[in-house]
Order: structure tokens, then sequence, then C-alpha cells
């Protein structure tokens, strides 16, 4: 049996200790536990394993030992490759069926068939607008419907490019992809292509396969990502800056607790409206209320929105059960860990799965379907309820101390935050400082936390060590919750910023009515990686370059999910670098490092900096990612003053 | 190293094997070698091994020693599943691009863009008829129009059933899906869930991911397989009876040889056209001609409706350019090893890739759209012909003898040949022999060859021992290239039919003017497997029973690719009986092999022979995989005769 890891190589967070602690002392199993104990496979680590028929499974040495070529002859190249494109794939289509489900609630809302209510109608018409719907002689449903099947056309059209292309990028970069010939033409499409191209037999170039892998990048950042933010500002609203809580402690032992899980906000933003309405119910059962805790992106999206405080980040979700006050966790899809399930049994919480191919063997199931949002919000809601009485009053131990933080930040409330200071013209400010280098480039803190790794670690250094050198960060996802866990979105972090960064955030701040902008700013869920991307469209558009002539950077340090290798692709397709603190299971090609990881000056024939003008970055050390941002910065930094100098 | 396996061990075909020597003194590796190098992974091949995200890659030790679960807590049975569906995903990714590549070219020879003629009328008429597509004001090209966009529906539409499943299934097949919930909605959304629901911290359910696996299966069956063979014969002809040659040595020394190779006829079909035309240039540069031979099913379908010689099934491919006399080999999509481009560069022969997501590296690439087929073709026949000059004289050695076949039975075909018989009612001769045991039951011989099996022995020895037992055979794909090197495709191998079956080829034949019948009847490629279906759905619907009901089986001793498996699942989801004789790399979960293997009289909750009436019977040996699927053929045959007396 492998040796476990102490309690403060698990995770930075002293809570997260707490409870890991009492799992090992009640013999609970979670995440942290196993990934100690699994012995990892060297072939499938460096990515040179292959399963994809029944001639194998066959493995390369990457020493040089043994046969080099599987039995039907693919390389260690090809195969790398393929299973890089795989990787690619699975993230894709996750985030594209995502957009796709949040389309398909649209249009049922739009038809009277579900109930909810457009929110942002300003959004819902500047998108129409956009997309060049003629609204004039609409209704608004009438409008809503127009988008909803202009977004369902890019799970459907069959030539041409895909709307949402047309709508969010940035012409320079869709002009490059359009001489490369990776343009999607829609979602689906290209996804069933993918997968079979990287079937037996079947595409046997590996440059051509990671081509495939960035049209893969692009499904996951329009069809998944600018898609779904999209729509769901439209139905739930464009989120404004709000002050919520984090941390474990944010568990009330003195009420139902309710933890919702997943990604998709329909049935979430349901359980919240559900919490409220049977407040009375609870009270019956003897708790003084309805607590929604949000875990992972779910949790996100509530807290961006509803200012639904926030439980946990994906590696630690079992132990939000280990508390012992969970009545149930709700979850819809992706990074829903199967372990919950085994360590729910420990206690008395009850987990229930929504979505009909998303399920659990032993867990509950209750179907979710927009038009029959509130049956379902209200049967969980009541589960959870008749869960209160099943406590273990000896299995209770909630950590205490929860942190503050400030979230919201859209990509409007930026804007609108920055038109305190120049109302004319709002990226005004942040362009005076780019150029002055109070503000030396920007970055986004985006992606997970993994139970290999040390939690909230590798995410907050690099943080500190970009603000620290006047980077401005924005931040998503379960990056976000670490930032946040450690005072980055409150005011006491303030202290990690250089001088120059420090200035511009108190002075939008002041101009706002606040002592300063949080020192960093969350903008949501991982499909919320769309609201960088706008930031950085407008900011390139305000001063008339392409993306990748901005110094601007992604950083994904502790990430488990191949759907942070699909985002981190669609930002290196529109040549933003991306660091990656996590082996993206490639070391087993050279020729695959080098497309990826290769600079523009190396001599290779081809490779992503080339093409594209950002490249991937993999270092597991913060410190010195840190530092390799700052430098790509930096190169960034010159080129751009030096072009805006010659205008 | 590991000891190659002697040439009787590799093959039963004495042409194969005077190649594969040819190769082992030229030093020249092919796959059946590279089988014998590679160390087989124990993990991957019983499919408990996830490399779904970044956790891992985590593996399960089938013995129990270590971990039991993968670091989400993932637990064998779910990794198995999801291994299982993600195979089934990438066999019917490929039918389905299949299919759709088809219905775009139907469209543009609709709409006058591409250069192709509608060859068989009449079934475009009688398939637009039951699309309920009225017809009457209609051009024949508006007509084909209207079936290319219904076609195309099933990638598009996003609710309902697909277009193609009410065309095809059985009324009690579709009703069973129905009832579980996996009718599929269209090809490209059902793959991507499949994907989406595969991917980290979705689908934990067994049951639920080999559910979603039967979807794959269908989607195979009606978006891959019917769809493609109606199209297909639409656009260029529905097969007839063919006499046609098979084995290595339909390869010419005096001509140019071309092997076409991949699955899709669009392009073959062409080069068979410029290959006529360019005649004169062949012998301009000293050829008496323009060969093209088939390999794999591209080389089916052109053998189906041009009679066109075949020359090696998968897993000798690479030996067809040993032979020394190859100028090029054509390739479309899937089933194309990566390793016949190492072969080519020790021989004069060019490798043409024709798809832009199918490359391989250091090959030709000739880009294939039907629009521009001419060009396309002539481009590549030319090429062929330019590298005639430099064959290596000393390097060429071809296998003398070739085998005659009778191919081109398309269930048309069949039952006009029954109609000799029965005018009236042509599935009533089959059906009295059925009845009376002449017939004891129908198998399909589908699938393909391995380079780790023995070339053409499991194929061949099931067959015959289903024929010694007057089971009536068809068969498909590269299984058929099997059967008809071995002389079961011509009237020397009606010795290997028992008394019944043989009377019963001979009447039909008869009747059609022929000596008989040959012993097996070839249907085609392996998307040709919608033949079988079509011809057992005739008859269930004859008898007024549903297709479970029949005693009928399909057997698949060698296959390789995961398209048997989604192929082998749509027929079990008909509750036909699928024999495989290659492990499916299951055997790590007893639950997942329980649901799939299991039978009626199990005690296990739930499986496939309970859900569907039919399920897989994993046996490597042929003789009792013969054995055991006689033993359900005869159960099958038990129920159906007391029905048919209650009746």
């Amino acid at each position: 049996m492998a040796k476990m890891r102490d309690l403060e190589s698990v995770s930075i967070d002293p809570q997260v200790q707490f409870l890991l602690d009492k799992a090992r002392n009640e013999n609970v199993l979670t995440a942290f536990d196993r990934a100690d104990m699994m012995n990892i496979c060297g072939f499938g680590s460096t990515g040179v394993c292959c399963r994809h028929c029944l001639e194998g499974p066959c493995r390369i040495a990457p020493n040089g030992k043994g046969p080099q070529t599987g039995v039907c002859g693919a390389d260690v190249h090809q195969i790398v490759a393929r299973s890089f494109l795989n990787h690619l794939t699975q993230g894709s289509s996750g985030h594209a069926e995502h957009g796709r489900e949040v389309a398909l609630t649209l249009l049922e809302v739009a038809e009277g068939k579900a109930p909810y209510q457009i929110k942002d109608v300003d959004k819902l018409y500047r998108v129409a607008h956009d997309l060049e719907i003629v609204t004039e002689d609409l209704s608004m449903n009438e409008v809503a419907k127009e988008v909803a099947l202009k977004a369902l056309e890019d799970f459907q059209k069959q030539t041409g490019i895909m709307n949402w292309v047309k709508l969010r990028a940035h012409e320079d970069s869709l002009n490059t992809w359009n001489k490369l010939g990776i343009t999607p033409v829609n979602a689906h499409l290209e996804i069933t292509k993918a997968v079979a191209r990287n079937a037996m037999g079947c595409d046997a170039d590996p440059t051509n396969l990671i081509l495939g892998g960035v049209t893969m990048g692009l499904i996951d950042g329009y069809a998944g990502l600018h898609l779904s933010t999209d729509l769901q500002d439209i139905l739930f609203g464009t989120p404004k800056a709000v002050k919520a809580k984090y941390s474990m402690a944010v568990l009330d032992e003195k009420k139902i607790n309710i933890a919702v899980h997943g990604h998709i906000p329909m049935l979430s933003e349901k359980s919240v409206e559900w919490s409220r309405r049977l407040e009375d119910e609870a009270i019956k059962q003897g708790a003084t209320g309805i607590n929604i805790v949000g875990v992972c992106c779910t949790g996100n999206e509530l807290l961006m929105r509803q200012g639904v405080s926030v439980a946990s980040s994906f590696s630690s979700q079992e132990l939000v059960i280990v508390s012992g006050v969970l009545e149930a966790m709700v979850v819809d899809i992706q990074c829903i860990m199967p372990g919950i399930q085994q360590v729910a049994e420990c206690y008395h919480t009850e987990i229930i799965t929504t979505l009909p191919y998303v399920k659990i063997a032993g867990a509950t199931h209750v179907n979710f379907e927009p038009s029959e949002a509130d049956e379902a919000a209200q049967e969980i809601v009541m589960k959870a309820i008749n869960r209160f009485s099943k406590r273990d009053p000896e299995k209770i131990s909630i950590p205490d101390q929860t942190v503050d933080a400030y979230a919201g930040f859209s990509t409007e409330q930026i804007v609108e935050a920055l038109s305190g200071l120049n109302g004319e013209d709002p990226l005004k400010p942040v362009i005076d400082a780019l150029v002055s280098g109070k503000i030396r480039g920007i970055a986004a803190l985006v992606g997970c936390t993994n139970p290999r790794e040390k939690q909230d670690y590798g995410n907050t250094v690099v943080t500190k060590e970009l603000l620290k050198n006047n980077v401005l960060v924005v931040s998503t996802g379960c990056a976000a919750h670490s930032l946040a866990k450690h005072n980055l979105m409150n005011f006491d972090g303030l202290e990690y910023c250089g001088e120059g960064l420090k200035e511009v955030l108190e002075a939008v701040g002041n101009a706002a009515g606040l002592p300063s902008l949080p020192p960093t700013m969350h903008m949501g869920s991982c499909v919320d990686n769309s609201r960088p991307a706008d930031l950085l469209t407008a900011i390139a558009n305000r001063l008339g370059v392409s993306m990748n002539e901005l110094p601007a950077v992604g950083s994904c340090p502790e990430t488990h999910s191949p759907k942070a290798l699909s985002i981190g692709t669609f930002f290196i397709a529109h040549g933003i670098d991306v660091h990656i603190g996590v082996s993206p299971q490639l070391s087993g090609s050279e020729f695959v490092t080098n497309v990826l990881y290769g600079d523009r000056t190396d001599e290779h024939e081809v490779n992503a900096d080339k093409l594209f003008g950002g490249k991937l970055i993999y270092e597991q050390d913060p410190y010195t990612a840190a530092k390799l941002l700052l430098e790509r910065i930096d190169m960034k930094r010159e080129t751009l003053l030096n072009k805006l100098v010659a205008k």
C-alpha cells in the first residue's frame, strides 16, 4: 500500500486538510488518497499507448527499446497525436453538449414550454443584432426563438462557417484558420469527424491530427464557451459584481444543506428557487432553512448570478460530504467523481443524478427536462429535506471561517466599471495602463484542481507571481475557487499586487465607489472562458491589432480535465500562450511536443507559435511557469509597443 | 526480439505465405511480424485501463490486487463499460461519416454539381416512396435531392427518430428501443453525446453506458450501413450476380497495377472509369493496360458492382506492395494501415491519400471532392502510370493462380433469384426450407482479418461447420475475402454443404439457369451488412414474427476493428446473436461480460439476451463457436416452429 501524503502536501487549504483528516479517521477513501495509491502507467502517461483496435493494445517504449510501431504500423508520433486529439475531442464534446442544452432550453422558453424567463433582454437583442436577425417585427420571444435556432444551426449546418465563429472570432484569427482549412462547420459534425479520423486505419499524419485538434479547440470555444455564455446570460442574466462566501465553512449545521455540482445552470437555478419556496418544509423538519452551496462550475454559475456560496472545487468535492451535514449532492454533467457515491454511502447524503446520460450506479436519479424543471427541482429539494433526520450527530464536523470574495466580473461588468474612468472610451484606461507599463500584461488563471497535485498551490503561486509583476489577472473555473479561498478576490489580497497594477485597480474601483477592484477578477465558470476571450478581442480591436500581438497569456496550473486542454487549444488558436502545470501526456513524441511547445525561433518546420503566434507551455513548477509567462508577455509587449509607436 | 510465427501459422492462404516470405527475405516488416513483436498489455487487453483525464492514467488489476477504483472513484465495471462504449463510438463514427459523405455526393449529383449519374432509378423511387416523399411533380434529380436531404436530416434533427430508422427498422425492434429510451435522434448528436458521457466525471453507471453503446450500434446500422447502402445503390447501381477473381495473383506483371483501398466507392468508381480512359497512356509507358485491384471494402464495392478483382483483405494489405508490381495504392478512409507507407518506401509504390482528414505522413495527397472527381481520378491514374518505369525488376514476384468467385448478392438479387421458384411469393421457398429443416438457420459471416490471428482460418472453419449443418451463409467485408479465396464462393465449395442446404441452393440456382447458387453468398462490403439485416427483416415480416425469433446469427471470427463491435451491437439490438472470435477487451469486468454474454436463463438482473433476445458470444475456437451458434439456432428454431404451428 502506498504511503499517503501528509495533509499539508495535499492542499494548502486548512479546511480541506481538516476534512481529509476526518475522512481518514473514519476510514473513508477520497480522491487525494486514491491518487497516492494509484501506480501510474509509464506508457499511458507519456501518450504512447494505443487501444484503438483489437490488433493491440500497442505500446511504444519511449526509450527506443522494443518495437517502434504498433501492429498497424502507427509510429509513436501518430499515436501521441491521436491521444492528444482524443483528449481534445472529449473536452470539446462536453462543452458542445452544454451549449446545445442551453440552446434547446432557450428555444423551449421562447415557445413557452419551459418555466424560465429571459432575464437579459438587452443582451438578447444585442446578440440577435450581431447574428443579423431582423428583429423589427418580432416579439421578444420570437427574437429569442430566432437566436436559439441560429445557435442550433451550429450543430446542424453542412457547409460554411459556424454562426458563433462569425459572431465572436477576431477577423485575423479567422483568416488564419480559413487558410489552414480548420474552421469548423458545425460542432457535432467536427466532433464526429475527429472521432472518425482518430479511429484505426484513418488519419496517420501527426501534423494533420494536431490541426484537427485545433478545430476541436475552436468547437470548444465557439459551440461550447461563447455560445453557452451568451445564451446563459440571456436566460439567467449577465453577471454583475457580487460579494459571496467561500470555503467548506459555508455549510450550515442548522440548515438543510444541498450541494449543486456539475456545470449547467438550468437545474441549479431552479434548485435555488425551490429552496426558497420550500423553506417552511425545512423548518417542519427542525432545520432553520435551506442552504444551497456550490461545487465546481455549477457553483460558479450560481455564484456569478445569485451570489450563492461556494463550498469546494473539483479535487475536494467528496469532502463536502465528509462534513456529515450535507443532505444531498445534486449533479448534472462533467467533473463529477464517481467516488462521491462511495463516500455518500458512509454518511447520510443522497447523491442525485439528473440527466439520462449521466448516471451513477447506486445513486438516486431524478430526471431533469427544462419543460419539467419545477417538478424536478421540487422533488430534489424535498428529497434533501427528508434526509435531514437521517444525519448521524457523531459524524458532524464543519470547519469554521468563510472567506469573502467578489465575483460577477462579466466583460460587460468590467467595461461598466471602466466607464467610471472614461465613459466615451471605456477600454482606454486599460490600454493606457498597458502602454505605460502600469499593467505589464493580462493573464487568465483558469482550470481545475487535481487530486494528484497540492490543491491551490500552483494556482495561487502563479497568480501571486503575476500580480507582483503587475499582470492583470482574471480567473474562471476551479482555479477561481483557489484564488478566492486564499484572499485573492477580496481587498486583503491587494498586498500581492505590484504598485502599477494596484494603482489601476484602485483607480477603477474608486470610480465605481469602492476602495478598489479585487486583486483578481472572477469571470465565471469554465464555459465563461469566453469572457476573457471577449475582453481580449475587444482590446485587440480597440488597438487595431491581432489577438496574438497582445501581451496576454492563459495559465492552468492544476488541471485534471481534458476540457482544459481543449479550452487551452482554443486560446492557442488565437495566438494566446497557455501554460499547463500538469503533464498533458505527450512526452512520448518529440515531434508532437515540438509542434505544441516549440518557439517561433525554432528551426522545426511547423509549430503552433509559427502558425498561430502562441504556444503551449508545460511547466510543473509554478514559479518557473510565472517566469516563462512573463518572458512571453515581455516579448509580445515589446513588439506591440513598437507597432503602436510606428502607427 | 520475439520469434516470428512460421508462415503456416500466419495465414492459410499460400499466396499470402509466399509474399510474407518474400517480405521477410527482403527485410520488410509487415503487420503479421509486428504483431509477433508487440508485447500486449494485460491491462489494456482486459479493458481495465482508463486514460480519460490527467488524474491518471489509472489501471485496475483484474486479480483484485492494488486499488480497485481509479483516482476519480470509477470502478472496474465503469471503466470497462466506458472502454466498450469508446470502441463502439469509434466504429459508428466512421460509418456515419461514410453515410454522410454519400448523402452529400447524392445531393451534389442531384444539383448537377458532381459528375456521376443515378444508376438505379427504380431504387431511388422506392426509397423516396418509403420515405414518404411525394414524387409526382418532381424530376428525377429533384427526387434525388429530396432523398439526399432526408438522409442529411439524420445528421441534423434535434428531436424525434432518425428517418432511416423509421425506413428500415423492424417495428418490434423499434418498440423495444423506444421503451429503453435508446432510439437515436441523429447520428452526429448521438456520437457527440456518447463522447461526452464517456468523458471524465460523466456517466458512471455501467448499464447505462452499455445501453449508450447500443445506441451507437443503431447509429452504425442506420446512419452508417443502411443509409450508405441505399444511397450507394441509387448512385452506383444495386449489385447483381457477378463472377470475379480473387487472390494476390490478380496482380498483372504486364499492366499498371493500381490498388484501391478503403471503404467509400466515390473515388474508386471514378478510378475504374479513368483507368479505362487512360489505357493509351499506359501503353505508351510499355504496359499492356491498367489493372485495378481491390483491397478491403473499397475492393468489395467495386467487386459487387463492376466485377473488379480482389487482391487482399485487411491483414495482408501491405503484401500487395511486396509483389513489386504495384504502382499505386489509393486509399480513402478506414482500415488503412499506416505501415503501407513504410512498406511502399521499400518498393516503387506510391501511396496516395485522398481525403483531408485521412492523411499519412510521407504519402502523396491528392484531394478528392465529388465535384472534382474526374480531375482527381485522372491525376491519380496518371501518377500510377508514371510510376511504372520505376519498378525494380529484381523485386518482382507475383503468386499465380487466381480463384473464381461469384458475388453481387444484394437482397434484391437474392429475391430475384428466389422468384425463379415462386414469382408470387419469393421468400416462400426459403421459409419452407427453414420450416422443413433443409435450412437449419441463417448466418452472416462478417468482419475482418487480423494480423494477430491465422488469416482466413477462423472465417473458413466457422463457415464450413455451419454449411455442413445446413446453415445458409451470407457474407460481407474481409470475411468474404476469406471465403472467396478458399472456394466457398464458387461451385467447388458445394462439397462443404449439408444435403438439405445443397438441395435448396441447387433448386434456386437451377431456376436461374445456373448449376447452383454458390455455397455462400457475397452481400458486399462492411456497410452492406445492411443487406443481411434487410433479408432477415423481410423474412421476419413474411413470417409475422420479430427479428429476435429467427434462427439467425452473425459471426465475426477474425475481427480487428471496433466497427465490427458496433455492427455486432446493431445486430444484437435486433436480437440476433453475434459471435466474435477475437477478444473484445472486456474480460476485466464480470458485470459487463454478464450483460453482454449472459443468457436469458441467467439470474443476473439484466442482460442483452433478456432485453433484446440476442447476445454476444465470445469464443476463440472456431469449431466451438460454430457449435455454440448451432445451439442458439436450434433453441430459436424450436420456439419459432412451435409458434408457427400454433398460428
